[in-house]
């Protein structure tokens, strides 16, 4: 097999946080802050990665884990040429993130821990009522688990931090791992 | 919303035409020929998309379509940031293709026109034996339609041809559209 010639670096951002923990925001704010640093970006969000991968798949684990390791195939197929992929899907299972990590390589992983209680008293999309109310079956936090990361790259401890300040974090985090000058 | 850095174009060569016409194997002729040009290649093979995007998926006309549409998908996240994505899929559905050439817009069609008859007595992995036996239903160009291309970039009549005089015939296209110089 022959090899791609030599190309910058890229690696995969990897958010992983409850539902309304702020994973969406914080890529989409931190986004703008790499372009502006010379890098490409893609953005696989959650939601549109269920859209365009994973349509069809549910909330059991199986399928958890199949969509994450979806995300984590095309992450490494664009970290591998050079581009900057942020993740912000709940990835809630330790292995399938351990299966990303090994696969990538070049992979940072942010855990967004922002409370159970913050998330549901936010409630962004009305998930956390519907949850609450028994609508929604394997709802993360409430009636399906989440495995916090052991040994992240960086956690995110959001209560009291700015968006701005928690993608300053982010980007020094970037910065000391030699991702960005 | 911000836009990445300029970046060197990348394309999606996208081969399609019946399960032994060759796409594999001349993508995978392909892909060396073009880093010796200093370009960035991936290729998504059928059975790797398979593996790593649509497990689950069979082969009614919807899965198949879902499935080419997920090769597009990634195709085009690759091609946007200059990579040469050469897809080797059979993809048998025109309106399927369609969405991708959109989707992706540097979409450069080969139809790799080998008859059915030269597929079928190749037969490299025994499928159209167990095809005609009866043993696989929806078999594409036994029991399930393929939709040839109307106006490919390229046709490229097999029969007779080296893969190296194919592949030969696939860059000077490219050239010829401005892919390479």
């Amino acid at each position: 097999m022959t090899v791609n010639p030599p190309v910058e670096r890229g690696v995969a951002i990897w958010f992983t946080g409850l539902s309304g923990a702020g994973k969406s925001t914080l890529a989409e704010a931190l986004a703008p802050r790499l372009r502006a640093r010379g890098k490409r970006v893609e953005v696989l969000d959650g939601d549109a990665v269920r859209t365009h991968l994973s349509k069809g798949l549910g909330f059991s684990r199986e399928d958890r884990d199949i969509n994450v390791r979806r995300i984590g195939y095309v992450a490494q197929l664009l970290a591998r040429n050079g581009v900057f992929v942020i993740t912000a899907a709940i990835s809630p299972y330790r292995e399938a993130r351990r299966w990303c990590r090994e696969s990538i390589r070049d992979f940072v992983e942010v855990f967004v821990d922002t409370p159970l209680a913050v998330c549901a008293a936010r409630d962004v999309k009305g998930l956390y009522k519907r949850a609450e109310a028994g609508e929604i079956a394997q709802f993360t936090g409430v009636s399906d688990p989440y495995e916090a990361p052991e040994d992240p790259e960086l956690r995110l401890a959001t209560e009291g931090l700015s968006v701005a300040e928690a993608v300053d974090l982010v980007e020094q985090r970037l910065v000391a791992l030699g991702y960005l000058p």
